[in-house]
């Protein structure tokens, strides 16, 4: 293990993390709030933490990241950035303990969008824009950001794009992986800089738009209205954000295709084509079964179903009703696309889509080996043949998802938690969503819950938010040994 | 195919189901009750429906039964046991429609236990012994017991063995399945005299000891009485009966071995080791937890928690009290047991300890890999090499019961039950299990279903019991090509 280059990236790392929030510090001098205070402290702090790893710390070798260092920089690098991301909360006074404002950080970076703030209205706008800005930060990666700077190292950096984007094979857009990241990060920009017009066309205050779109384009769901989108009683704005929800929980690298015209790439992906189907059918099934609560309006049954199938399908958590006050036929289709989340390469979190039809492959290959016990079968998707190796490692993950799932259940139902709200928070905190059911339903927050019980649910975001591999892979004590 | 081997098969199974029929019909005249004609009834039908299946029907190849063969006759036998076996539930008049008896008939045979009877005490004796004698059919295999019977007809019946048995691979007692189903059903046999002995040392009536044991070795469920073993406030009956379940749970190999003295075969089973491990966990936890609810009594609380934990895991679904009024923590200990069920080769059902276990040994694999990307891995059990075919067998064999757990359960949300009763009713029925939470828990009853969830839940008991492949496959037209 080559410390040296671990130290360097997460360096660098702290050094753009502190740049990051002096946009922050410039909204709250506008608005002459106290939060003015906290910033300054906050950015010197992680500059100074940041600068001598990325200063004096040189690596032993230069050619490559290993596999193992991935892990490292990646695992640490998301624990730190939470860490110092904290500090505008806790040193503003907004969050009583660093419990609250870690969770808050986390749940930003994550793009969870679980909040400890019953009130955000009377936040100062510092702290709301820094808030959503980690959404932003977080939903492409701030690793992958990192990399966009790194190619001046001259180290391949491969193993550290892989341990942090979602889907089981990334992929690569350009020959080294700084491009990509560069790219994607380009395509990124452009998504949000058109969303933020479309919600300012629409009627929205500026700095609502803005925020609204970092924790849409990032699948983030922090909100600056006590209600959510549910505030403001405006159908455009439900279209529009449910529409950049579901573009956004699908694959960036289709995204960029489509930029350069190559619009079939988006239609022949499995992936795409089975997250379609899934949308659709929800939307439609929910649609009906609600359609007696909304006075058999047709149009308002199929808003509100859109909406919350975009909200949770793309693990964004953004509320415009109480689903809880939903059927229970609903609501295990919602509970059911939360753990599905969005596509590979998406911003979204969850499972992944890809992973699900992987699954319904290999049941069906099952089969065939029944029938005919002497055929070997190889699995494709989208025509390529997926090899055995990929597939072990998409059934461990699902396998892994359900364990950790049951467990931080258990440990939750022992803080005295209900059934239906420890599940949820459960998957709401793995899939990066935010709300679940009952007590952390849509229209409540995470405030009242324990201290275990916040630390438990923040580890589930980080765990989550890096695919479970990552994270979890450094408390394997082989991963110690020579 | 060879459908006259299906025939032949098939035909012997019923003229052995109606031989079966006699105790009852024997018991209902001893007690002079109105169900003698039904059982006549039901007896000679059942015998003219499979003789000339027997008689007439010869095989064209003789030599052994295909596997494509053997999912049919095992598929076809169940279903057709099942619909006899209704004969004398529709005939007596205890049931108001087939739906109701199909539905009884089927959880008798399948060891469910689930039940459509609000009052069983008062049912006539004939109808009693008929419902608890299914359970001891069931239990081991109705077909392992007519390939006892077999071995006349000269073909090779493992096709047959496999098709029925409980686990991914069944052990073979001997080299011949005939012999292997008479060594299985001779331990069987013993077990079931030794309990029912025990159960009248302890002062249990003659008519309740033998129903009771039936329900218990074959981990079925079904009682005489309208408050299951509560009824009887004799701790020495919880005991005794939950030592049988956790028995019966156990595969029956281990036990043949151990009545040859072998007992370091049961101690050094990886399965049993883990399966205890669970138990001992489960029963520790749960007692723990229910301790304020039985008045800070140790004692008791183990009690009921060992019977429940017995009961769940086992698949046998005797309730000493209503665990629906238990802490959530508790309650989601006893889901999962729920699904995990008891061991391969046992007559419980669920998916079975030893997948659980390969499922882990999946995951530390995943693990081991990532850290060693070119280690080729081979997994073991007991020091056995599992080949990659069986694992994915088993990866398939629970997705499968979690997507069709998912289906079902929305499914039975349509027909009005909240979303705790229909998952847990799916459960129930998938495992084998009998009660499930909420409106179908241990105090409750499968009577107010609708037809079409009493339907669906018919055929998750035959799905569950025949593990899932045997009879799904049935339905895949690639099945049915040349």
């Amino acid at each position: 293990m080559d410390f040296g280059i671990i130290l360097k990236v997460l360096g660098l790392l702290l050094l753009i993390e502190s740049a990051f929030m002096v946009p922050s510090l410039g909204i709250s001098i506008y608005y002459g709030e106290y939060d003015t205070a906290a910033f300054i402290f906050s950015i010197a702090i992680t500059a100074i933490a940041g600068l001598p790893g990325f200063i004096f710390f040189k690596s032993n070798k230069r050619e490559s990241i290993s596999h193992k260092e991935g892990f490292m920089i990646v695992g640490l690098g998301w624990i730190a950035a939470s860490a110092f991301g904290a500090l505008p909360f806790r040193f503003s006074g907004v969050c009583n303990s660093f419990v609250d404002a870690y969770f808050e950080s986390t749940s930003g970076f994550t793009t969870t969008g679980a909040s400890i703030f019953k009130e955000v209205e009377n936040l100062p706008h510092g702290i709301l824009l820094w808030r959503s800005f980690t959404h932003w930060l977080g939903g492409m990666g701030i690793l992958v950001f990192t990399l966009a700077l790194l190619p001046a190292m001259g180290a391949s950096t491969i193993q550290i794009y892989r341990a942090e984007s979602t889907g089981p094979s990334p992929d690569k857009l350009a020959p080294k992986i700084g491009q990509t990241a560069k790219l994607l990060y380009g395509v990124y920009v452009l998504v949000t800089v058109i969303m933020i017009a479309t919600l300012l066309i629409a009627g929205m205050p500026l700095f609502d738009a803005i925020t609204h779109t970092f924790g849409t384009v990032g699948t983030g769901g922090f909100s600056v209205r006590n209600s959510s989108i549910g505030s403001y009683q405006n159908p455009a704005y439900d279209w529009i954000i449910a529409f950049f929800m579901l573009f956004c929980a699908i694959n960036f690298s289709l995204h960029y295709e489509a930029l350069h015209g190559n619009f079939k790439a988006l239609i022949k992906d499995s992936e795409f084509r089975f997250y379609a189907g899934i949308v659709l059918c929800s939307i439609t099934l929910i649609a009906i079964n609600i359609y007696p609560l909304f006075d058999y309006n047709v149009m308002e049954s199929i808003r509100q179903s859109t909406f919350q199938v975009a909200s949770v399908i793309s693990t964004t958590g953004y509320a415009t009703v109480d689903y809880n006050t939903w059927p229970d036929f609903s609501k295990m289709i919602l509970f059911l696309l939360m753990l599905f989340g969005g596509c590979a390469g998406s911003t979204g979190g969850g499972i992944k889509h890809i992973r699900i039809l992987v699954l319904f492959k290999i049941i069906r290959r099952e089969f065939y080996k029944l029938i005919h016990p002497h055929a070997v079968i190889t699995i494709r998707v989208g025509g390529k043949p997926v090899s055995e190796d990929l597939l072990q490692n998409i059934v461990s993950f699902v396998l892994l998802y359900l364990i950790i799932l049951i467990l931080v259940s258990l440990l939750l139902l022992t803080q005295g938690l209900d059934m239906m709200s420890s599940i949820s928070a459960t998957v709401a905190a793995l899939s990066n969503i935010g709300p679940g059911f009952g007590l952390v339903g849509p229209a409540s927050n995470y405030a009242d819950l324990s201290g275990i019980s916040k630390i438990i649910l923040t580890a589930c975001m980080l765990i989550g938010r890096l695919e479970i591999y990552t994270l979890t892979i450094l408390f394997v004590p082989t991963f110690w040994r020579q």
